[in-house]
């Protein structure tokens, strides 16, 4: 616990190697490269967050199922252009023992070539549909270039992806609407800024009609994708021979959607809420809410009573926080080094002074902020000091990513503010295919996509013929 | 939902592969021999099942993980002993896209030589310790034998592992009653009746100092294994040089244990309870608890009022029970059948007397019993009801497995008995290893081992020495 760690958030790359390891969040050190262990209180944290995705799928009739994680290589194979999406990072199983498998085995990256032959058996009618499920399970893509702890992973332990099938392509259109609210309330909930961008034809997810991406910044200026809603037409129920009778009679395809997000949403949410001295959980998904530290005095006589104390509080919180309290033999000052490197929002501090006044001191882990609150008014004032907190830290990163916004008219000032800063630059665009293609090599920077509700002034920066969006571009993880 | 079944439970197999089939539990037609798609009814129950178990693990102190899925062969190759115990059957990952991997990687068969290389770096002091860690994850076994959902399948899908470490043989041996009086605690609210017994030395889990097993009889006599607490001693902590600070100062070898169920318990409370018209769930698993069926009649001007009221009930009764009420377009009778095939526990029936004397028809799933209920009275009739049902489950299942052990005195009638009907033999045994592989021989079954606690009178079956236990036969899963 007495370890220093010397926490510098400006160097973002070494601050999260640094703090996931030291918060015990994950293990790092596990003989695979892009695997990871979760250690008990950085998946308490995931579990959180899954729970609120989880309420949020439920309580919009997505139903939880789950979908075998090998599948047959030729079946896989089935939709083409899929798998060169995922071709070359996909694992294949060949051997069971030492005796070679008749056929290899994929590893799902993703359950689309999964799920859908099983569609094309469950639906026969217009009243099988629609179908809207989910499930929360490891994918996993055989990452070559660096790996990252939540961000770039071989291994993504808890990849959330829900898959609807709809008689209508309207309603697949409303459903693709109902995914980016589904997500948009949670990444608010975490208290994540995000953009919603629509994903530029060439860069759509393979086997797809259109999708958009939630995006954000992260604190080096690197963009992350936090997850994308698809809205996948018919293409998929003609390669998997998915119809259905409808009402009138006839036999039709379907029409399909899916969205998925990972634990990159907790990482986007530790990455930015954290500071110098470590991370800042918000509320939602901290596993511990309130830090308890007895203040005690060697040979003090108080000292029992103070621990009682300690315990009673705990007891009487815990009814509606998350609460510990800290009973090593550690000094005051090294645990709240150690609770605040770990991201609880609040501490409360406990000794004789405290005991004899029934006001305890209560300090705020964003803002540093102290306050005496009577013991009759603690379970009241958390509330409050968590919403503080909350807004708070949704403010900051909101200003954060909103700097890291910027608008050219032009190609070569947007590569060089890319280079400079990184972050986000935003170009005046026609919506042509090839001008965005031009512009991805005039700015070196993959383009991101565009805000479809964001219309563009002036020209083209490419063409010079008017403008209708804003496309974007930046370095991702 | 016209489909008529033709169930005949006394055909176990046949009744299963139906049933789990028709009441929308898993969807036995992905094409992976072994593999199942869990559907949204069968999943909840799976759900509500782990529920029980994270909730009995969580209460002791135990804390959720989540280790990787697959492991380098080297590393998985460190415990030779172990290897073998799974050798045939692991798979191994060999290529990524056409490349072929540096390292082939084993797919987890169970996680001990995953977690171990990890509590090597963990440990440093006595202060660690102890570590009592669990995770629920799927786990692969590449079956050649007979597949049978949920039974003997290749992927497990829920896997619950606990893996605990230790400073002495003292608290791992307690630590092992701990993780027997858990599973005896799980099983009763599963109202599965189980005998916890100790393998014999000649099967005991690779890696271990000795095991205990719970176990029950299925509906066709097989045995069925329900789960295991192992205590590992040293000899992982040997292998993987797991070491620890003792409060004198000295080094030494940690003591450990671990202990896993599976989706198997949800099977085998299923094959117990249900009957010739399909399953029948006890209420801690049952997805829906209540269903309320309107029964209308043609042109009744009094049908819209019948299902405001069913609406009306459902929203009252869903603040203590799951509950759904069947609005389609079948008839009562075709909605009894389904809804009975389907476990749930309790119906109630809403029509045009019922809505008048504000009296409604309960129907008992286990017993066909029905009464009159009054609405006032619903709620706390139906956790009687319940209670009732889960009662009957149990006795009844207790009594079936009673009467399917059987005790002899000479391997000859034991071999008879077992050719005959299945089920559990039990023999006088002197504790040897020769005399009990020699029985395995004489009986033709594996012995599956002994009740500690039940000592035996008169000799053994094999030697005439005197008899310390019994030891019991059968054919398993």
């Amino acid at each position: 616990m007495a370890v220093k760690l010397n926490l510098s958030k400006k160097n973002f790359s070494e601050w999260w190697d640094k703090i996931v390891f030291y918060a015990d969040l994950i293990e790092e050190r596990f003989p695979l490269k892009g695997a990871y262990v979760w250690k008990p209180y950085g998946f308490a944290a995931l579990k959180l967050m899954l729970k609120i995705i989880e309420k949020l799928l439920d309580e919009t009739g997505h139903k939880e199922t789950y979908f075998p994680i090998f599948v047959p290589a030729s079946l896989f194979a089935k939709e083409k252009e899929f798998l060169k999406g995922f071709g070359g990072e996909v694992l294949r199983v060949t051997k069971a023992g030492h005796h070679v498998l008749d056929e290899e085995l994929i590893v799902r990256p993703t359950s689309e070539t999964i799920m859908y032959p099983m569609f094309a058996l469950w639906i026969r009618s217009w009243r099988d549909l629609p179908i809207k499920i989910y499930q929360i399970v490891p994918v996993f893509r055989w990452e070559t270039k660096m790996t990252k702890a939540m961000f770039r992973v071989r291994e993504i332990v808890r990849f959330k992806e829900a898959h609807t099938v709809h008689a209508t392509a309207e309603e697949a259109r409303a459903q693709t609407e109902e995914g980016l609210q589904i997500y948009s309330k949670f990444f608010t909930e975490l208290k994540i800024p995000f953009l919603i961008i629509k994903t530029p034809i060439w860069e759509t997810f393979p086997g797809a009609e259109y999708n958009y991406d939630f995006i954000t910044v992260m604190p080096d200026g690197k963009v992350l994708e936090l997850g994308s809603v698809i809205n996948l037409g018919q293409k998929f129920a003609k390669v998997f021979d998915i119809k259905f009778k409808d009402v009138d009679g006839k036999e039709k395809y379907v029409w399909q959607t899916c969205y998925g997000i990972s634990e990159r949403s907790l990482g986007a949410a530790l990455a930015l809420h954290g500071d110098d001295k470590g991370l800042i959980f918000a509320s939602k998904i901290a596993p511990v809410q309130v830090i308890i530290v007895p203040i005690l005095k060697g040979g003090n006589s108080e000292n029992e009573k103070i621990l009682a104390k300690v315990k009673e509080l705990k007891e009487n919180l815990s009814k509606n926080f998350r609460v510990e309290c800290d009973l090593s033999d550690a000094s005051p000052g090294e645990k709240f080094y150690h609770w605040e490197a770990k991201g609880v929002p609040i501490r409360i501090e406990v000794g004789e002074k405290e005991l004899k006044s029934k006001e305890y001191l209560v300090a705020l882990r964003d803002s540093g902020r102290k306050e005496k609150v009577a013991e009759k008014d603690l379970s009241s004032k958390i509330s409050t000091f968590l919403e503080e907190i909350d807004s708070n830290l949704y403010k900051n990163a909101e200003k954060f990513v909103k700097e890291a916004i910027h608008s050219f008219t032009n190609t070569k000032n947007a590569k060089e503010e890319l280079k400079k800063k990184k972050g986000i630059v935003k170009l005046p665009w026609c919506g042509e295919t090839d001008c965005g293609k031009q512009m991805e090599i005039e700015v070196d920077a993959g383009a991101l996509g565009y805000n479809e509700k964001e219309h563009a002034t002036g020209k083209c920066a490419k063409c010079g013929k008017p403008a209708k969006w804003y496309l974007m571009f930046g370095k991702t993880y």
